[in-house]
């Protein structure tokens, strides 16, 4: 009796998803130490000092009616003014609050953003390998996902094939850098070049595109590699941002959009944002969180355990012959499998106790993502499995 | 750019938001202190004591990463099976963790019903007055919601009506008790024939009709009136619970359902609503307030100051001449307008500094609502321009 979008949707259900019931399913039979998780980006480095800090202040200090009350549903109009200032100190940008929605993290974010813009039938471009809820995202609102082939050279995005998928259709471009799965970071001339194919498409055709930009991982850049900032290369850019991952609190639900003043009929993207927040039944940003983060905007968690972690799985697996480019942010390894089916290459991992997921649910099959957002021991405790894989087949 | 249904949502925004925004702004003019807004449901009684207590002690005892990191969309299994067995203490239940899946507040429960529930075109019916919001949340999945006329004698549902409106495309059926906008309960009479009329229907059309329970007022219910539990009574039951006003936490968005083993292919059920949290973009319900929560169930905000203004309000207005039944639960009140015109009796009111939301957004015109979560000296202070409206007119 459950709706027929939904009857497919158990059928289909994350394969993501289904890796970390397993992982809980292994782990009780091998006990924990002995099973390899790498399927799911769980941050595995705690939150920095000033989030507990921050609550406890919050929760101390200020009047509790107000903590957790309701506010505006684009959230707590300080909040988004400390956001928009903290931004605009980092990138020489100009926002205001009224640029600000806070949102139940990037997911819920890019929910509202496609509730605001999508009719049936428009058509969201990206780029694979790509997050795979996007598919679902533009399906809440009949859109439709259109996938550019994966570049697998660089895994900078293929814009010749972008070039040619854009059509009247078209209205909005999504993409996410530093990148799940690959860890790459989308390079400033890619950026140039991508809002250049833009601009010419949206005068070509008579259509606004929007360029919606899912950075949950900004923050997680290594070697201190620029991450560039979309709203100075092309107007109709739409942030969608998340402290999951930049202060380890994934489960808290909060981040926010950037609707700059110089995306077109921006006052109505941003009256409509807020409704959407509120009847998509989000209503506002957990409260508490915004205040928290308004306090942490300037924290960090720790990168050098992630980085460690990077350098020891990189280095590993290419001594053992896999082949991979090194990701530049974000907690992910894209590895190409040494047989071509990469859901049977999961498999035969799975036996050594090593979860990975296959790059088939990014739409890049022949790969797996290997979130290396966990303990530096289980990846040295899993290397040795990976060896023997690559040198059984 | 923005969607059709987003430009009609921005066109229609909220008259309850509208009047939050022209309180502000009438504050900044008189002083908030000589405004009178009883526009919102933002609960003025501070979380019990237990809240704030739950808080520190999970923040200073537990580790921050299980504290803010992912768990099954469902939520932690631990706080699932707390919420279940408080259930089965009160109502002699047998729920277990299953049955229970984490929302954000009960917007986001009642959507993620929706999603798991309704085709395009399934009829969803309710009752005036209602909680306006249902419109949007039907309609975000296509759905189209059918309401019976209000039964203004006593509030009580309009049963007779509903056996004509149920037809073969009725999917759900929604109620709300302790009711958002009356404060009335419905009675365990009504409750025991609206589950008959729903057997018998269910039969004569060979379909399933899921009674959908909204019941975030549930703890708000004065001189010890009994609020039925709706899975005792109607198989197809799925409970929407929230503790926004329970404990205070509107801001929060902490809540869950029910999903009773009773219900009609409820493994589906229950699958489809977990994949519907993670897909709508909640992922989860945020997960410090998860915890908090499961340490707080049987705290309960201070009812007495509610029924304090209760009884104020009420017997000041019918010593004017108003008509009102006198509420039962919840925080509201609605009373009868000595105009026909509720939407003028409410710029009437404006003009004394009183915001009051009209009748007609619950679909229920000649009538308004008035939200005594406030201080008492804000209806101590108001009562005067009421006495005075009623005079003029």
């Amino acid at each position: 009796m459950i709706s027929r979008t939904m009857q497919e949707q158990v059928k289909n259900s994350s394969i993501i998803r289904a890796m970390f019931e397993e992982g809980k399913r292994l782990a009780a039979i091998y006990g924990t130490e002995n099973v390899y998780d790498f399927s799911l980006g769980n941050p595995s480095v705690e939150s920095p000092a000033e989030v507990k800090k921050a609550i406890l202040e919050v929760v101390n200090e200020e009047d509790a009616i107000s903590i957790h009350g309701y506010m505006n549903n684009s959230g707590y109009e300080d909040v988004r003014a400390a956001i928009a200032k903290s931004i605009n100190d980092k990138f020489s940008t100009s926002f205001t609050h009224n640029n600000i929605v806070m949102t139940v993290g990037a997911a819920g974010g890019l929910n509202v953003v496609f509730k605001t813009l999508l009719n049936p039938q428009d058509e969201v471009i990206t780029f694979a390998p790509f997050f795979g809820e996007y598919r679902s995202y533009v399906k809440n609102y009949e859109g439709k996902l259109v996938v550019v082939a994966p570049n697998t050279v660089d895994f900078q995005p293929n814009l010749e094939e972008l070039k040619d998928k854009i059509t009247l259709n078209t209205k909005a471009v999504i993409i996410n850098s530093p990148n799940n799965p690959t860890g790459v970071i989308y390079s400033e001339a890619t950026i140039i070049k991508l809002s250049e194919i833009l601009k010419e498409k949206q005068k070509e055709f008579g259509i606004e595109i929007y360029l919606i930009s899912d950075e949950p991982y900004r923050e997680l850049a290594y070697d201190h590699a620029e991450v560039p900032y979309l709203t100075k290369y092309y107007e109709n850019t739409i942030v969608g941002y998340s402290f999951s991952k930049s202060l380890s609190l994934p489960g808290e639900r909060i981040g926010y959009l950037v609707i700059p003043n110089q995306v077109t009929d921006h006052e109505d993207v941003i009256a409509a944002a807020n409704i959407a927040t509120r009847i998509l039944g989000f209503v506002n940003a957990p409260s508490l969180f915004q205040r928290v983060i308004a306090k942490c905007l300037d924290a960090k968690v720790d990168l050098a355990t992630y980085n460690r972690n990077r350098e020891l799985l990189y280095n590993g697996l290419l001594s053992y012959g896999y082949e991979c480019i090194k990701p530049e942010g974000a907690f992910y390894m894209f590895v190409k499998t040494p047989i071509e089916d990469d859901v049977e290459f999961c498999n035969l991992a799975k036996k050594k106790n090593i979860l990975v997921v296959p790059g088939t649910s990014f739409s890049c099959p022949g790969y797996i993502r290997i979130a290396y957002c966990v303990a530096y021991e289980t990846i040295e405790k899993a290397l040795p499995g990976f060896k023997a894989l690559i040198e059984e087949l």
